[in-house]
């Protein structure tokens, strides 16, 4: 290092040339809140000075274009891209982005530690830093039966990781507030460290409660007034803009320039497709600039805000003595990014992806079978008693579900998928323990005439979660699944229509982005052709399983009715 | 800890009373930059919560005052108060501050590694938090004789001391510019803790060079144009208002709302007077809203800001989950302190110190007596060759001082001090290794008209320095400063008239505020009575030892042209 600091000393000195000088930049400056007109330049990878007349071993002409620092992310479940972490960062580098900090609790709820552990080294040796969050809350709820119980203990272990920056999103909110002791112990574990919150709808002594325990953080705010509440009382704001909850149009009339510092952005959950399509914190600041944010502070929203926050102080600013992570953008209302260099390294041209390490880098997994059996038309059987069902109504574009009570159909004593009023057997798998273990459910909202999806995908326990119209097409689904050893899969009759194979804890896949939302597009085509009227028939499927969002789910250990937070029949008359 | 959190939250329901509830306060919040009528609620040292209808063990009815979180001064040096730390706390939680950032590097240059220790030690146990930063620079220049050398593997026994947060302010920044071995290893040690920077008037590549160290903050900025480039290129903005250097009135115009997180105020150097006449932080926070200020923001200065800087993430606002470090103002205009509480206990009511432990704590400091031999006057005989001499001027208010060539006054070929003239005899005695080693020089603008001036505070080695008309007083003068084992002391003739004990190092009392300012008051008039012209007669003595500002020193080791960086002979034809 000291030879590095030396070399960067010199160089800032123009004693000797630097690695890179980019000239004539139009540079966002996030301390004075001004553009400035300067080169920029930079050695072993740190940014040694903004100003004129340096030489360089390559100089770059930005003929006026836009210079702002690599963009950071501070709240994001890699998982939810169904992308490695590397092939994530491959396809947020392409947007600007720079440094995510990860909680990896999707991976953690299946794989326990061995999966964080191989978050951490899957995210490593690339042009792109991962950071991580200590996930709070495996498994989310007693309802479910996930791969991995973390206590206390059990999380220490990251403490001391370099890349590891306090604990994750403390969910179970409930909890603290009732002095559940390991939530407590885990916040307690952490509490030198940041701690993020994680706190829909709470509010007055409640919410100062949970931050009295040093929690500093919210993105699950929806409500303007909410989110003057939580930042008045100390919470950064992270204002989501992910794949599937957008609360930036809501939020932004917030912001003000007493408070801006205390604001950032975040995609919490973000897919392949969408970061294709639209990309990721460029498309945000696009958007909050339309909607009238002035362009330096969303700047900051997503640089030295976040930077700040998680005490990432070598970041979140093009300065002398931060790392060169410096994105090229056109303009600062189209937000279209022209190129982008990691610690001084040209990552991004004007066309595409360069100096990035081979797409199929992905570090050795532990593999991770799915731990079941073989499932049979059997298991699906569900024996009429009469009388009305609980059932799952999904609320198209929204993930919240609605408890309904109807006269199921049956046959020969048994209930059968209605296609007539689209009333589907959905059905849970238990996948980590091998213990037979299935839930059974109706579904209204799905539309399938025929055939049957299935996933290991199924929030947040990620048992095999699966609906059809035929037993045997569940079946084959399932299985197809299972074989694979996670995944995606679609049924008809007893064939096997689309798969996507699903490797990496049933989660992710190992392949590149643009291979993956191809394999994406056609299972969701082959939904379509099923009749399937959900938009994004997988992941509204993914949700069935959540027991923590209204009104009612379904686990390995049966439907839950959310709003009760209890395990209710399927039947009423058996209440 | 993990029962203190449940208390804390229970309390924060109001599911049990409070330990207090400050009633009716206006609060300034931090983060939204409003003022909002509340109560705030305090549990176990905690603040749990600012709303209404809580129950307290204590409640206070603050009738609308102002509430503001407790003052951070991010850069002091303590020992130039000549109190001990827990003295200083003392004085200066009466003025609204609760926690100090400290450079000890007057006493490091003493005492070294043992001096840091006794400060640590000193300010353990007391409702005030002191952090301290490594000194960079012991000793401050190879022109002098310090007590002490500190190089990069002696500080690394500070790194992980949990009051320690980094490198103290790198004087050193030429040696940073020329790559200086021992200056890299500093910074290399502690780059991942916080550096603080020191370089005034740097500016352009040289500064970018010093900042790509990582270094973060510059407290010695004079210049309005130096403090925008020096905030542009990352630096947090220390705006100074010491008891001798005020940047306020020159650097406040800088400040915009796109800017004011990057900047606080310090105080660098405090005098004992100048706390109990003036304030601290208090007094500056008055002068700024006087000078148009907003306010909040001017709040922000000194709470939140140093806080994020520090990454003191416990403190700097009055919200759920942070320390109770609470101040009540009169109002917003005159930042009148009413009362202080620490960590949720009331140590300054509306008219003094409460709960403070005894004055008297001093924790035992090393005994660490001049290492020194008595003086005589053929040790200050100067012989004199002919021609003129380089005279030190001293520049009234201002520790500049001005080379003049002269031709002295001489007796029997020995050179005498001119009270015609006010030209003096000035001697820097070796106090750290018995070497026997004087500097001699001759000084212009004490104006005394008889007896002498003696002192162990002499920047920044702290050797013995006096000033005096005649030899004999001059080693009385001396000599009672020798025996007190540092201190100030005032001869006449061969008669000590007044003198305070400076027990620890040479440099601090153990009296309190009141007394030792009592003392330096009467030492202060005693030096009038002899006819000092200088305002503060041991101050303007103590940095005229000093290597490192223009334009001629003394230093044991002989006279320092600052200019050329050099040791010159008192005589010009000797050169």
């Amino acid at each position: 290092m000291i030879n590095a600091i030396k070399e960067r000393i010199k160089a800032a000195k123009k004693e000797i040339p630097a690695d890179l000088v980019l000239k004539n930049a139009k540079i966002v400056n996030v301390f004075s809140g001004t553009i400035q007109e300067k080169d920029v330049a930079v050695h072993n990878g740190v940014i040694v000075g903004a100003g004129r007349d340096y030489h360089g071993i390559i100089e770059t002409d930005l003929k006026g274009k836009i210079v702002v620092p690599g963009l950071i992310d501070g709240h994001l479940h890699i998982e939810s891209s169904m992308l490695t972490p590397s092939n994530l960062a491959a396809a947020l580098l392409l947007h600007g982005t720079t440094t995510v900090v990860a909680d990896p609790h999707e991976i953690a709820n299946v794989m326990g530690m061995e999966g964080i552990r191989f978050m951490l080294r899957d995210s490593t040796s690339i042009p792109f830093d991962f950071f991580f969050m200590a996930p709070s809350c495996v498994p989310a709820t007693p309802l479910e039966t996930s791969g991995a119980t973390l206590n206390a203990a059990d999380l220490s272990e990251l403490k001391d990781h370099p890349r590891v920056l306090g604990l994750a999103e403390m969910m179970n909110f409930q909890g603290v507030l009732m002095g559940d002791e390991q939530a407590i112990k885990k916040i307690d574990l952490f509490s030198d460290m940041i701690l993020d919150g994680h706190c829909p709808s709470l509010s007055g002594p409640e919410l100062q409660a949970y931050l009295t325990t040093g929690i500093r953080s919210d993105h699950e705010t929806t409500v303007l007034s909410e989110a003057v509440e939580k930042l008045e009382n100390g919470m950064m704001l992270m204002i989501r803009e992910g794949s599937t909850v957008k609360n930036l149009e809501e939020l932004l009339p917030l912001v003000n320039a007493g408070n801006a510092r205390r604001c950032c952005f975040v995609s919490d959950d973000l897919h392949g497709e969408d970061i294709q399509q639209n990309g990721h914190l460029d498309n945000t600041l696009k958007k909050a600039v339309k909607l009238g944010l002035d362009p330096v502070t969303a700047v900051q929203f997503v640089t030295l805000n976040p930077a700040e926050y998680f005490g990432l102080k070598d970041r979140g600013a093009v300065a002398p003595g931060y790392c060169a992570d410096i994105v090229v953008l056109d303009d600062l209302e189209s937000f279209n990014v022209d190129s982008v260099y990691k610690d001084g390294i040209l990552v991004k041209d004007s066309e595409k992806l360069v100096n990035f390490p081979g797409q199929n880098n992905v570090t050795s997994v532990q593999p991770c079978p799915l731990n079941m059996g073989p499932l049979t038309t059997q298991d699906l059987a569900i024996p009429y008693p009469g009388g009305q069902a609980r059932i799952i109504e999904t609320v198209p574009g929204q993930i919240l579900t609605r408890l309904i009570n109807e006269e199921p159909k049956s046959e020969n004593g048994f209930i059968v998928s209605d296609v007539e009023s689209d009333v589907l057997k959905i059905c849970v798998a238990e996948r980590h323990e091998a213990s037979g273990r299935i839930g059974m459910g109706l579904v209204r909202g799905f539309g399938l005439k025929q055939g049957a999806l299935a996933s290991s995908v199924a929030h947040d326990s990620h048992n095999v979660i699966a609906v059809g119209v035929g037993d045997e097409e569940i079946v084959a689904a399932v299985e197809a699944v299972r074989i694979m050893g996670g995944g995606l899969a679609l049924a008809s009759g007893n064939k096997i229509l689309v798969s996507v194979p699903l490797e990496i804890a049933g989660l992710m896949s190992t392949k590149p982005i643009s291979d993956l939302v191809r394999q994406l597009k056609s299972v969701k085509d082959a939904a379509f052709q099923l009749g399937c009227l959900a938009e994004e028939p997988f992941m509204a499927l993914s949700f069935l399983a959540l027991p923590v969002i209204p009104e009612l789910r379904l686990t390995d250990r049966g439907l839950v009715d959310v709003n009760q937070f209890k395990s209710v029949p399927l039947f009423l008359d058996e209440g």
